[in-house]
């Protein structure tokens, strides 16, 4: 049924969004004398989605991003200090340690000796194939792509490129926007898996499938069965 | 005698370096109260390869280390506007308009005709990407691989995965230590062609090219006569 099953990166191998929770946390306090948590938060997010068509995805981006932020809501007034530990904020999430979700080991590994994988991630391309490699798992992989934007586009290029067809291409990951939406308008199959959080920017209302179904999965433990479901279908 | 003819993209195929020397004037004149220019070039050089390893290439990581400096040379006194200065003119130079070098245009849309071209090149994915696009010369390249390090291993690794019998590679570009002695390591061929300055981390003293030539040429246009004088060796 399959030639490639491709998994998404950031929150479907390993935990991603609860690091930049956790620092935008920091980040809040540090902004605290200034203005309220709700409001950085929604200052910042105002930034990096201005921010985005200049910095693309991930943490170097994010980091210019919360300077960015931190002068703005202290009117110029935040010190070189404060700024500084913004920066330190930043190393510390590039040097996190990678974190495996529950059960990833196991898939990827039993899946890799039938099918061929691939990883298709956003983000920053040497912190990407830096957590590959720390995952251990990099062997597992045929391909690695970083993509500065998972459009229909990009798929399309991807399968393309590496001589897949749309129909026997599934894609496994937690983004409706990045991961499922856009393989089904290129006649993919797609896996949604959700994580207990998203990043607002990835969040879709009322998405247009195209009359096409996606299949969501509570843990990645089950991709196995819905790979033999379908493929005895 | 050539499958692939690769190039380099950053002052190879457009102006680069100059952007990064002209912000770096800019940033200078703003630290002038602290430090000297001499003195500032220094601390922001070192901060620069500190963070490599961190950041990686490109023109966030570039902005980052200046933020970075910007505190250091002040002794933290740097002010909210500078710092937002800054990030000004990093997005300036994410903005700037593509440059092409002279002669760039017709040896790439002519060599596209008789030889399958690529793009190999550092630096951030989206900034590559979009520069590529601007070029007007996406269309002239089969593929545009962008890689967070040039070594051996990289060049290796993408001749494999593209089927590329290294005695059938040339890889043309301004820098001895990433587009030419990595090359020469594994049985390629290789076109230098300096650019009038070049950043200090790229140059290499006295390079150990393991008895292997490389050609060196003044300017690109010279390309094609190298690739006919080889082909009929």
């Amino acid at each position: 049924m399959f030639d490639v099953i491709a998994f998404d990166a950031d929150d479907t191998l390993w935990h991603n969004e609860v690091l930049y929770t956790e620092t935008q946390d920091k980040f809040k306090e540090l902004l605290s004398d200034y203005l309220s948590a709700d409001a950085v938060e929604e200052a910042l997010y105002r930034t990096e989605k201005q921010n985005l068509h200049h910095y693309g995805y991930g943490i170097k981006s994010f980091a210019l991003s919360m300077i960015e932020t931190a002068i703005e809501v202290s009117d110029g007034q935040i010190s070189g200090q404060a700024i500084q530990a913004v920066i330190g904020l930043a190393k510390d999430m590039l040097n996190a340690p990678v974190q495996l979700l529950d059960g990833v080991h196991g898939v990827i590994t039993a899946l890799s000796k039938s099918y061929q994988l691939m990883v298709i991630t956003k983000g920053d391309l040497l912190n990407q194939e830096s957590k590959v490699s720390q995952s251990g798992l990099a062997h597992c992989f045929t391909h690695i792509e970083v993509v500065s934007e998972k459009t229909k586009d990009t798929y399309q290029a991807l399968l393309t490129k590496h001589c897949i067809s749309p129909r026997r291409f599934l894609m496994v990951g937690n983004s409706l926007r990045s991961d499922v939406l856009p393989v089904l308008a290129i006649g993919g199959q797609a896996a949604y898996i959700p994580y207990h959080t998203t990043w607002a920017h990835e969040i879709v209302v009322n998405p247009d499938q195209g009359g096409k179904v996606y299949h969501e999965l509570e843990h990645i433990g089950q991709v196995p069965a819905l790979v033999r479901r379908l493929s005895q279908t």
